[in-house]
C-alpha cells in the first residue's frame, strides 16, 4: 500500500534538513561535513545539562501543566523584565519550541483557507507549519537588491484579501538578518489596525542585534490585544534540544483558545523546562561573551564572502545568518553537489538552498543561507570549501572551464 | 480584539483537563483533590531523572535528529524484540509523545475532510487531534451494556464512506479497559483489507493486560504495509513528563512522509530521550512489581465500585481505567460539583466526565472515567469521596432527599 495523503506528498520539505541524507552518506564515506546549513550553535550553554537535575525530588517523571510549569512561567517573566516588557505569568504559555508556538497561534487566529501575510524570503518552516494548519501564505516579496526592508503599507495592501487574518514577522529576521526598527514596526502596526489583523512576531533571535537596539512588539501598548510573540530558548542559550519555547500574548481570549490545543498535547517537555529554568537568566558576562563570539564570526564571514568572486550579500544586522547570492543558476543542485561530488582533503560544506525560504515558485534559486554557528577555525575551512567548490562546480559562472553558459 | 478562529471556538476541550481550573480553585481553598481524572501514575520509574544526565558529554544541548536519536531507536528496537516484534531501526520514528505520533499519522494517511473510523467511546483527545488534522471521526457506537466489544464487519461498514481512509483503535482500550484478542484483530484486518484502509493502533497500554496475553498488530504479517502503531513510554514507566513516544510502521512511504512533518518540528525532546533510553528496558522484577501494584488497585477499585449504590461498570481487562455509569443525569455537572461544592474533611475527588469520550453528541452523559493511579490508601479516600458525593449530590438518583425526579 503506497497511497498516502496528497497533503503529505506536497508537504514542504525543510531546505535546512532535506539534503541531510546526502550529508549522512558523505559522512559514511569518511568526509567531514561542515554544517552551515542549520542554526545549531556550538557555544557553551549557561548551564550544563549534567547539572540541572541534581535537585530532582520525585522518584518518577509526571506530566507538567499544559500551560507550562509555574516556575518556568516565572522564569520567563523575569527574563522579559530585563527587556522592559512587563507581563503577568498568565501571559506566557510554555510550548514545545517556537515551532509549536507558531502552529497553535495559527490554529487560534485563522481558520482553514484563511490567509497569512508574510514578508518573503522568510524562515523556511513557516511554509510547512502553515500547511499543517491549512492556511495560505500571501507573500510580500522584498528584493534581495534592496536589502529586505519591511514592506510598505501599499505593498502589504496589494496582497490583502478578505481572508487575511494575520501578519507573521521574524525580528531579527531569519534568513535575511534584517532588524526592524521601532519606526518600521509602528508603520506595520498602522496596517494591522487599519485592517483588523493579528500581528504574530517570531522574536527568537532577540539577543542577536549587532548594530542597533532590539525593539519588541510587546512594548507597543496600542496594539497589545492583537500581538502574539513566539519565543524559544534554543538559539540564545544553545539549547535547541530542550524544545522549550513560549507564546506571549496579553489577549486573554487567544490564551484561552491556545490552552485547548496545549491540553491536547498534555504538557511541554518537563526535563527541558527544568533545564530552561536554570539557563534562562544567565549573567551579563555570559551574554556579552557569547555576543563577542558571534560578532567576530560575523565580521570574518562577511569579509571572507565579499572576497569570493561572484558572491553578493546584504550585511545582516541581526540573527546569525547570511543570505547570499551565488554565481550558480540552481543553488539546490550546487548544495547537493557539494555533498555528493566534492571535497577538499576529505572535507566539504553544507548550506541551505535559498528557494526553500520563499513561497513563490522560482524565487531564491541562486541564493543560499549560511549560519555562522561554528568557531573561527572551522568557519575558515567551511568557507575554503565554499570558495573552492564554486571554482570547481561545472555549472558555476566563475568556473573558467565551465562549458555551460550562465 | 476578541475574534478568534471558528475552529478554536469549537475545539474539543480535554474532558480530562477541562475541569482543572475548578480543581485549582479548590486547592487554593485548602481542599485536597484526589486525581482519578488523569492517567498520571504514581509508581516509581525504572530510573530516577536525577541519574540520567550524569554521563552527558557536551557543554551544550543541541538539536537531535528529526527521526530521533539512533540510540533511542535502538532502545525501542530492543524493547519490541521482547514482544516478539522484529523491526529495523528505520521502522521507528521517535515522537513528542503518542499525541504527536497520532497527529503525524493522520496528516500522512488522510487529507482534510477525509473520514477516520473509530470505535466509540474512545480516548477523548482523538477528537481534538482529529480536528487539528482537519479530519472527521466516523464513530462506531458500542454499547456500555455489551462491554465494548470490537464492532462487527457489518457495524464498521455502516459508517464507511468513500472518504474513509483509516481505522483508529486503542488496545488495550482507554477508556473502556477492553483488550482485543488476536481473533478480533484478524476480523478487523479483513475489514481493513477489503476496503483498502490503514489501521492505526494506539498500543501505549500494551503492558497493562490483567487476564490475557497482549497481541500486537505488528505481528500480523499480512497487513504490515497498512499498519501504523502509536506508542509512548509515558504510562508503562511513569514517565509522562518525558514526552517521548514513537510511530512504528514498516511502510517506507508512510515513514518518508512522516519524516517531513518531523523535520518541521526539528527534533523530539533530547533530554526526554536520554531519560527514555535508560528507562525503556527495565528488569523483569521492576515490571512484575509494577503490575502487582496495578492488579491490587484494580481489584480494590472494582470491588469497591460494585458496592456503591447506583454505579454500573464493565470489568476492565487492561489499561488502568474504569469506565462506569453513575446514578446522575449529567456527570460533567456532577464532576464539577465535586470540585466546587463538596468535600469530606477537606478532601474531594476529581473524575473525567464520560461525554468527552464520545464523538456523538448526547452519549456518555451519565458515565465517567476513573484512573486507578493512586496508591491504595489514597484510592480508599478518593472512593469514599465518590460514594459520599453521590449521596449528597442534589441531582443524584440515590440521594433520598433529592427533589428532582431522575
Amino acid at each position: 500500500m503506497d497511497h498516502v495523503s496528497r497533503r503529505s506528498c506536497y508537504a514542504y520539505e525543510s531546505p535546512i534538513r532535506k539534503l541531510m541524507k546526502y550529508a549522512n552518506q558523505a559522512k559514511k564515506n569518511g568526509i567531514e561535513v561542515f554544517h552551515l546549513n542549520i542554526g545549531q550553535p556550538d557555544v557553551p550553554s549557561p548551564v550544563n545539562p549534567r547539572e540541572v537535575l541534581s535537585d530532582w525530588k520525585s522518584d518518577h517523571l509526571p506530566y507538567g501543566k499544559s500551560e507550562g510549569e509555574e516556575s518556568m512561567q516565572e522564569a520567563f517573566l523575569a527574563y522579559y523584565e530585563n527587556w522592559d516588557v512587563h507581563l503577568e505569568s498568565d501571559d506566557i504559555l510554555v510550548t514545545t519550541g517556537a515551532s509549536e508556538a507558531l502552529l497553535f497561534s495559527l490554529f487560534v487566529t485563522m481558520d482553514q483557507g484563511d490567509d497569512l501575510i508574510v514578508q518573503e524570503p522568510f524562515y523556511a518552516n513557516y511554509n510547512g507549519i502553515s500547511q499543517m494548519a491549512g492556511v495560505n501564505i500571501q507573500s510580500v516579496y522584498t528584493p534581495f537588491e534592496d536589502g529586505f526592508p519591511i514592506p510598505s503599507m501599499t505593498d502589504f495592501e496589494k496582497v490583502l484579501t478578505p481572508r487575511s487574518k494575520a501578519v507573521l514577522l521574524c525580528n531579527p529576521n531569519n534568513p535575511t538578518g534584517k532588524v526592524y526598527t521601532r519606526e518600521m514596526l509602528l508603520q506595520l502596526a498602522e496596517f494591522i489596525l487599519k485592517h483588523d489583523l493579528y500581528l504574530i512576531v517570531d522574536e527568537v533571535y532577540r539577543e542577536f542585534c549587532y548594530e542597533s537596539e532590539f525593539y519588541s512588539v510587546l512594548r507597543m501598548d496600542h496594539i497589545q490585544d492583537r500581538v502574539i510573540v513566539l519565543d524559544s530558548i534554543s538559539k540564545r542559550y544553545n539549547a535547541c534540544g530542550a524544545r522549550i519555547g513560549c507564546i506571549v500574548t496579553r489577549n486573554a481570549t487567544v490564551r484561552e483558545m491556545i490552552l485547548k490545543y496545549a491540553q491536547l498535547r498534555l504538557s511541554p517537555p518537563v526535563l527541558g523546562q527544568k533545564y530552561a529554568e536554570k539557563a534562562i537568566n544567565p549573567s551579563q558576562e555570559f551574554m556579552q561573551n557569547m555576543m563577542d563570539i558571534y560578532r567576530a564570526r560575523r565580521v570574518y564571514v562577511m569579509d571572507r564572502l565579499k572576497k569570493i568572486q561572484g558572491i553578493i550579500l546584504n550585511e545582516p544586522e541581526g540573527a546569525f545568518y547570511i543570505f547570499a547570492q551565488l554565481p550558480v543558476d540552481d543553488s539546490e543542485l550546487f548544495c547537493k553537489w557539494l555533498l555528493t561530488d566534492f571535497q577538499i582533503d576529505g572535507k566539504t560544506v553544507m548550506l541551505a538552498p535559498g528557494n526553500g525560504f520563499y513561497a513563490t515558485e522560482g524565487l531564491g534559486k541562486n541564493q543560499v543561507r549560511l549560519a555562522y554557528v561554528l568557531d573561527l577555525p572551522h568557519l575558515v575551512v567551511a568557507l575554503d570549501c565554499l570558495e573552492e567548490g564554486l571554482k570547481c562546480y561545472p555549472y558555476s559562472s566563475i568556473n573558467q572551464e565551465s562549458s555551460v553558459a550562465q
